[in-house]
């Protein structure tokens, strides 16, 4: 694993070992507190991610390494006409990785092909995000002891949702799972990840809902994402359907004593606040995951032990 | 003191032994260098205060500690419609303790309520910025020796002054304190701080004068804030009165040999330049000890010791 | 050498040593990771400069110390109407050194004149950018073995391109230097650098050409940098010449086998990315001696040593 671009760069193989440096460096963080000392981490943002950027640099942090970087805002380089080729192999004279967000897809593959450093590709335009999904894997796999056998809940927007599409491509590699999709009709999983990923593979079944209160009872995960309302096509079915897609403690009663809530952040009203205290809902602890998951990776990627 | 919200937050004899812990730190800086070592300091800046945000980016490194955090532009977060609870349960997952700024008032009272990790308030709104009091307290008693039995000026805009209330407040619980309120009429202390802090008080008592140069003379302490030309009423009291409001040497001259002048800063020009190299200016010491006090904060906050 | 505000502020023998030290560097940065630890450097960035400000950055994080700062967007006390001398001497209090970049020219030297601790020029308006000037001198030194005997070509606008000038000086220093200047008439290298540097200088010979083709096969170094449409007095002549600023693989067949090629960077399209290929293309080994450079300048000026 040279560079990390898209959530499949990565073999079932390769995420398990991942996840396992993952929980070791949970268990015993001080083991890990200076592996990276010298080493570098430029974060490239050429557009804002305030809670993927500082999970990075935490991350980094935590492994006793330091980090340069530009958070948005500041990237006169671009600016002035610079290439994103240029850019990054002005920092590989500077730092030892990369983890680059930027608004275009195809961006960190550019980058890739220009450098000899690792690059991690946190987010490119629409496309791709491959450490939302790996923080996904880490956290389903440690509350729910495995990443197979399992009935998963997507609810919202599932034609616009990256992260989504991504989580059901690498939950597609291991057997029995079964997806529920819950959305509007206008809203469903495009047709391309269906045919690519849905049909015709052994390991998956699913089923499609247009309420999540109907389903919500089977369920031993429930992924949230936001519906925005500039999404429907006429009002009438936004004002029938918008409250089957925020959960509050009402729908929480219908679900399983187990069942856990995850959502990629940040959210705005799709899970209402009073979840929050509920033990099922896992989406702060999702965050926590995603920094232990980028410490794994950035050791895996610079080739550093304990 | 788990968080640091607001001044009176923290008793006499906290603030005592914070003060102590500064002046230690003052005189072995090397003991500390190493103290809060893979701790990590989240600097999050809903809006932008350079000085504030370096006094405490420099305070965590010379405690060895390493920082993250956003200087108001690149906060996307908040952008996406996050909530400021959701934004610090976040960061919560990344540090160790958390020195914010947010243009609402209450703003680091809701953090509060929301994370386990220490909260400092630096600033919310009009309303509170324990740490510029902190610095205020720790350059007085350095550089007077004492904290009661004071004669205090203080002189500008009295009443939209955030920090003057602030401090007269905190001044207020020591024996002995007399201020001096100097201020154009319409910029008077507010009546509730008179009502709440000023009467009924055997440790106070106070005078105001519309002039500096009536009564520097007797004073130990000058603390001079700006007075914004659009706070008064009318141009004739702005033109008969704005001379009286700028510090220069003239005045230096009526004033004790020992008096000390403070200022919040940044100042714009109610202080002359020239003013600058008079021994008894103290505001660039009292920029220097805002450090140190930060310094004793973080460290309280965090439990840890040299 | 307190500060560093103009590229002829260190004398030929400061700058041996300096480009001595940077050689060290090279060879062994292990003996360097820890010789500014508990240092402070301050990146005061009053415009934006990616480039510049992550090369001090990770130069610093490279010897073991800590970086505080602000990137352009995020300078707060600028818009409060606080003076460059009011912002540096409040830096003063949190930093050891300081690298500022300012969009008006003499903003570094007032900075100087104002605090103890050294103040880096990182460039102020269209004037001067020094540490520019020492990564040319190390990559000429590095790459060509001298900085005498050579024979130069500058190539592009030469009437406004500050970095330009500057090398023109430092190089005038050193003993058979022979200039080539490669540029529109409307854009030749002004008559104040002439007169000054160029003529009566017995170090020093000069020749001018309107086509980089013409005298290409002469150079030992091609110093290339961007001509703008806009520069030029008329249509015709920009049509006429402007491939003639333009390097391609064909112009770099006339070559020398031992030229290389220098560029500022950013560049946006005066070099054509072919040539990047070329082992003569020397502009990203300049990016990464600039680094090094800002190494040593920042141990000379804290007066630490391996």
């Amino acid at each position: 694993m040279k560079h990390l671009l898209d959530p499949m760069d990565i073999s079932v193989e390769e995420i398990d070992e991942l996840l396992d440096l993952a929980d070791n460096i949970m268990e015993e963080p001080e083991k890990y507190r200076e592996v990276c000392r010298y080493k570098k981490l430029a974060t490239l943002f050429f557009e804002p991610s305030t809670r993927t950027r500082l999970s990075f640099e935490a991350a980094m942090h935590e492994l006793g390494g330091d980090v340069i970087g530009f958070a948005g805002a500041d990237n006169s380089s671009a600016s002035k006409g610079e290439s994103v080729a240029d850019t990054v192999r002005t920092v590989e004279c500077y730092a030892d990785i990369i983890a680059m967000r930027h608004p275009k897809e195809g961006a960190a593959l550019v980058a890739s092909q220009n450098v000899n450093i690792p690059i991690i590709n946190a987010g490119d335009g629409g496309h791709q995000h491959p450490t939302q999904t790996l923080t996904d894997l880490l956290t389903i796999r440690s509350l729910k002891g495995r990443l197979d056998h399992l009935t998963i809940g997507m609810c919202g927007d599932l034609k616009f949702g990256r992260t989504v599409h991504s989580l059901i491509r690498a939950l597609s590699r291991y057997s029995n799972i079964k997806f529920v999709l819950i959305s509007p009709k206008e809203l469903k999983v495009p047709r391309y990840v269906k045919e690519d990923v849905l049909k015709n593979n052994e390991n998956v079944t699913y089923v499609q809902y247009e309420r999540l209160e109907e389903i919500i009872a089977e369920l031993d995960i429930l992924y949230m994402t936001r519906v925005q309302r500039e999404r429907f096509f006429n009002e009438e079915d936004y004002i029938r359907l918008r409250d089957s897609y925020i959960l509050d403690t009402e729908k929480m009663k219908l679900a399983k004593d187990d069942m856990i809530v995850m959502h990629p952040l940040p959210r705005v009203n799709e899970i209402s606040v009073e979840v929050d205290k509920d033990p099922r809902a896992a989406y702060f602890k999702q965050t926590l995951f995603g920094k232990y998951v980028r410490m794994a990776l950035i050791m895996t990627m610079l080739g550093v032990n304990a």
